[in-house]
């Protein structure tokens, strides 16, 4: 045997690995590994997006329902079309058309696996030698591992958290140049909990087209809004500048498992077929993965049966849970709320290290709160900002009291004597 | 508005577009779109691999059940671990390793959306510029695409008609070179239907070991094998080379729009973790989709609870379908078939053009028999063999049956008058 050496011709890659490490996951995945095992007492998940789990965040019946009714019908056992099958398609241009002030069609929604694979065929069909993208800090770390993984360079501009956690658009007008291609906004706003105005939004729109790149708007919270600000949809400004929209089903019925997204072109003047982004689309969805096909066939029903009421209960629950979080984090004095949070699941606060006394930074913090309080919370630094904290209020609403008093009593005990 | 000149910093990729050209699915939409409306009969469908629309291929009831049980408990509608959920790689892991001389274990199965997304996942992680890979010809275009994509170099070696579609091993041997990273085999095989014997694959993984490459062994067919030749997996020789199994539920329980497969290391020497292939597949994962949770929490009692008479029905099914394929194919003259079918869905037959009058070559035969008989046939130029023509065999049997009698008409249609 000649390969006794042992020599492959196979290899991994770093690059890979690198791109992969900057995730919400990872660094969960780490704190939960820092847990204390002689604590008693639950952990309490104020770390992560997904409160699929809890009784009170269960889906409609009406969901469930559609999707037993598409498997039983033994209609969607086959493959779907690589853009995904037209009824459904269909239907979430119906669902996005509303208050829409010109009508997309069918031909602009494709379907995708989650949310997630929205974006890679975003930036699997933007990128190119040399370009660079737009993102958001703090942001959603997922955008900045794809933009690695396709050797995007990322340039980012600040969210203000002085001005409720708007763009700093004067930022955006000094980061872009001619290998610029896109900017990306999460509305409403992971991690922020933001929710933009129209006016600022019109003001996004402006700014892109000025400088001829595209906006990617991320709406996967679409519609879970529960503050003064009223959500607008970035394709309202759709004849001023082409506009990707990503969403799924994960967030606003609580399914991510179900991984039904869309990526939707709004672009009123065609300028994005002129320059061949639908056709790459296609084509990247003609070597990609796509999500079930009898979640797809699932679709209509799920859309038309799940009554208003499922969705003003989750509203509710969120309202009540931005309040209770805010409220109670005014109480911590070395914790600061710029902004209360008028949509997502989500609340950024900030660490104020100098009235600690044992606490180096926000991820040193994280790691003891996980240590003894059985309180997992996301250190700001995973999404960009250095001594904030990420808190998701999205979880069952008593958990949330006993977690924010953890967090209290953690703050007290670590506090600077006087 | 300065951006009145209408100049976009963004643009399609002609590459892109170019590598999803090359799909069965583009070529299959072609044929379709070339039927004669006027014709009344039905259109017989020989041209692609899937068969769950027919009532003699619907599902196992036990696989319907266990998806709405998995849905119903309401316990997997949240994110699942990027690499899957343990339940399911454990209940996999156990039905892969029956029969094997050594055990993997749950960590070295990675679940995947569909075999689609296990190939994204092999060409992702193994290629690097100027790498080369050797693919079998003919084979299935997916692979070329995803090549093609991941800038990969194509090195094609020969399926042998006349030694039963057996490798190339000479060719194989004087393809690779330094720069090559692995070879992929599909067994049982498509576009061929042939199954591969347990010397030859244990040849094929010496000439892989002495290459020093890796095997990718697309086993997507696995067990729906129905002649003479015993199916033998690839993994049955990972002490020799490290293998990548390819594999889904697509095709064994007739699902393939449930989306749900994976990539499992078969490497009992360690030489992938060495080599930091299993860091990068977990890297890979980490930004990527993943299938729909609750499908995998089905899986379990999918592969539990599925009744050996189903298999067995289907395998039943299929032997009748290659043999009435191959018995009705003899009787054609301007067709030839080397190897009757031993395994997956397919046929493939040489066409003797010196025999038809008005027919160049195999895309214009397939283009003419869709237009004159509503008969979908897979040109072979598709799968890399010029003149030859895929059959699929695995359709409702009375159609079969009418399917190649339209096409043995066609043929009379067209011989040349003696």
């Amino acid at each position: 045997m000649e390969n006794g050496s042992e020599k492959w011709g196979f290899q991994g890659k770093q690059e890979m690995n690198a791109a992969a490490a900057i995730t919400v996951r990872g660094v969960l995945n780490m704190l939960m590994g820092n847990l204390n095992e002689d604590d008693s007492r639950p952990v309490i998940p104020l770390g992560h997006g997904d409160p699929s789990h809890f009784p009170s965040f269960r889906t409609s019946p009406a969901a469930e329902d559609a999707i037993v009714d598409a498997l039983r019908s033994a209609k969607y056992n086959c493959y779907a079309p690589t853009v995904g099958i037209l009824p459904a398609r269909r239907a979430i241009v119906d669902y996005l058309n509303r208050d829409l002030p010109y009508k997309l069609s069918p031909d602009d929604v494709f379907l995708t696996s989650g949310c997630t694979q929205a974006i890679e065929v975003a930036f699997a069909v933007l990128s190119r030698p040399g370009a660079n993208i737009l993102l958001p800090r703090p942001g959603f770390p997922f955008y900045e591992a794809s933009a690695a993984y396709n050797c995007f360079e990322v340039r980012h501009f600040d969210l203000l958290p002085e001005k409720g956690w708007e763009v700093d658009i004067d930022a955006v007008e000094t980061l872009a140049d001619e290998n610029t291609v896109a900017m990306v906004i999460i509305n409403p706003g992971n991690p922020c909990g933001n929710v933009f105005s129209y006016e600022h939004l019109k003001k996004v729109a402006e700014t892109a087209r000025k400088l001829g790149i595209l906006v990617i708007a991320d709406e996967v919270y679409d519609n879970l809004a529960f503050g003064s600000t009223k959500y607008v949809p970035m394709r309202m400004f759709a004849s001023t500048v082409p506009v990707l929209t990503l969403g799924s089903i994960s967030k606003k019925w609580i399914v991510p498992g179900w991984r039904l997204g869309w990526l939707v072109t709004s672009d009123p003047n065609g300028i994005l077929h002129k320059y061949g982004i639908i056709e790459s689309i296609t084509g990247f969805l003609n070597i990609s993965s796509d999500p079930a096909t009898f979640i797809q066939g699932a679709i209509p029903q799920i859309i038309e049966n799940t009554k208003e009421d499922f969705f003003s209960k989750i509203i509710c629950i969120l309202r009540e849970a931005a309040d209770i979080s805010y409220n109670r984090i005014e109480e911590i004095p070395c914790i600061t709320c710029p902004k209360k949070p008028e949509g997502s699941m989500f609340v950024m606060v900030k660490l104020n290290l100098s009235m600690l006394e044992d606490v180096n930074d926000d991820m040193e913090f994280c790691l003891k709160l996980a240590k003894e309080e059985s309180v997992i919370i996301l250190p700001g630094v995973a999404v960009g900002s250095k001594n904030w904290l990420r808190i998701t209020f999205a979880i069952e609403p008593s958990s949330l009291e006993e977690g924010l008093a953890r967090l209290k009593a953690f703050c007290q005990r670590h506090a600077k004597k006087q």
